[in-house]
């Protein structure tokens, strides 16, 4: 079926095929989780997708660990199953510790607690805020 | 009006006062913001909040400065304008500069992309991140 | 501009006018709010709608003050502006007391986090809760 | 389990009946697919969302297709499981092809994105937009 | 792997047991859910989590079944899979029939689209909701 | 101040205002909106985020009109504010009438409400949507 499916190493083109590699190598792996695989069936938006989240996960003023562990705090907000599976591994991967883990899942929470207080509350943003 | 309205230190009672002054000594400032002055109307959940607060925010496995960045990254998450603005203010102040603003927003957005990416390709959870 | 705009009662159809009279007579009271006078730029809309919050709204197995709290909680939930102050409204009309409030408020907030701890931890969902 | 459990046609009342046969006869289908079996529990709910529904879904000034993709970019942005199984077959169905549901999920990634670049940044809505 | 796993009550340290018990106690049932074995790999979140839920969840202002439905209301709303599951079985377990039950649907989901028609109208605040 | 405040053509680098000569003329207009002004304290950033806008929205399977509505329907669904003004006016730009608009809001508003029904109710995906 063509809207739902992955495409394998072995049965992608070129373009895609190339794509794989750079997806691999750039992540020291030798495997392509099923994300990369799904996308592949566009391979403009397996590119784009991917060399934007390669410019934008790389070392920059931000450790490669504290991305990964703001990914998953996203993604852990808006309840993508698989985005929390990929990036907690990933984020292990980074070197994320079980009481890093156990702190980031605290911060994600309280931040969604207190998100719905200031917007219940209707809560006015304090003048030295807008400075 | 009861619902609505802010209790300032002025009209606070004994033991609004004392929760505002652990908020000030402990965040090192001489002013509250209107968060606190909103959940103020009800010192149960004031304290309550607080308390949590204060034991999430705490230096640990996490320096404060990437707690503050996270807390960001959901609140954007949320499109929560109050919590946008009180916590752009709140990681500036541990030290974010406008580089790390930068790649920290990026990163919140890649990770809103492809979140969606995933459920509307309806990526299956690979094996290996279930171990 | 036709897309942006309100439709005033001394402005409306014939059409228009009976659901603003229907409105105004089911809620006892004397004026239309935006969100009315906004939809009524699409009669079929507007008719829909309100044909469906009234249904909803009616007193049944759950009373409309409970009823009203509870599209408080979701619209604080969905960080909806207009939604929060209108069932704000609403809800203290119905006999909300700032007691009752808070204590909305705080569940509202503590669903919030632990949907997000529940999603960061991946936490598989009992045999019990199935049956 | 009253609470739990679908309607089945064969232990349907008649009134829930008559509401299977439209939903068979619009939709030029056969089968009753489980979103309806459950909301059957609630006849009144199950006859709203179905009229709801059949108003909001046929051909008018947008075509069935552009609705029903329009279905899926909020299903996904709301990472909504059965609606986004349900909606992808619904476009399929309607006439979606491969590159149409790629593109569909490139602008709803993309949406994602810059709705919390937007709010991250704080940016003020431009004076034009406000016309 | 110590970042997913349960705690099971024989395995759990004197700390973990003893809220355990509380939670037991407290909710007079003979068993822990999933839930609160995840948190256990973090015993200062577990704690600070049940303290919460423990005085936010008591009867107040409001009764702990309307408090449980709420609690539902945003799960249903956030697409939190496992807390729509144990707050269902809550809520029937404090007294939810199955009317219950269909309203509180009917109302959160006429509160997740009334929420959009109000944004995606730009719909202003009246000024009599402001006061 | 360096996080908040917008990059005006007149004091851009070469580099941002070969971005905005391209932005302009891409839309054939001759001014920039305040997202691109707040993105251009980050180049990287803005460049990334053109570069993708342009090429998602650029003309293919689905037309612009289309993919500015899906846009409008996602922001709608975000509750994000600057996004709705923006987009209403790309989409109005692009031939949205107020029929249309009217359609896409009523779709939007019914996929939030069935989106929480179908969660709320815990429904299972059909055996035929797998396929």
């Amino acid at each position: 079926m063509a809207t739902l499916g992955f495409v394998e190493y072995a049965d992608a083109s070129a373009e895609v095929r190339s794509i794989y590699d750079d997806i691999m190598s750039t992540r020291r792996t030798d495997w392509i989780n099923n994300f990369w695989k799904a996308l592949a069936r566009d391979p403009v938006t397996l590119r784009r997708t991917w060399e934007s989240v390669k410019q934008i996960m790389a070392p920059g003023a931000l450790d490669p660990l504290m991305k990964e562990m703001i990914y998953l705090a996203v993604s852990a907000t808006n309840q993508c199953a698989y985005c929390i599976a990929s990036h907690t591994a990933g984020a292990r991967g980074a070197g994320m510790t079980s009481e890093m883990f156990a702190e980031l899942m605290a911060v994600t929470g309280m931040a969604n607690e207190t998100n719905r207080l200031a917007s219940g509350y209707q809560v006015e943003i304090d003048g030295r805020f807008k400075t």
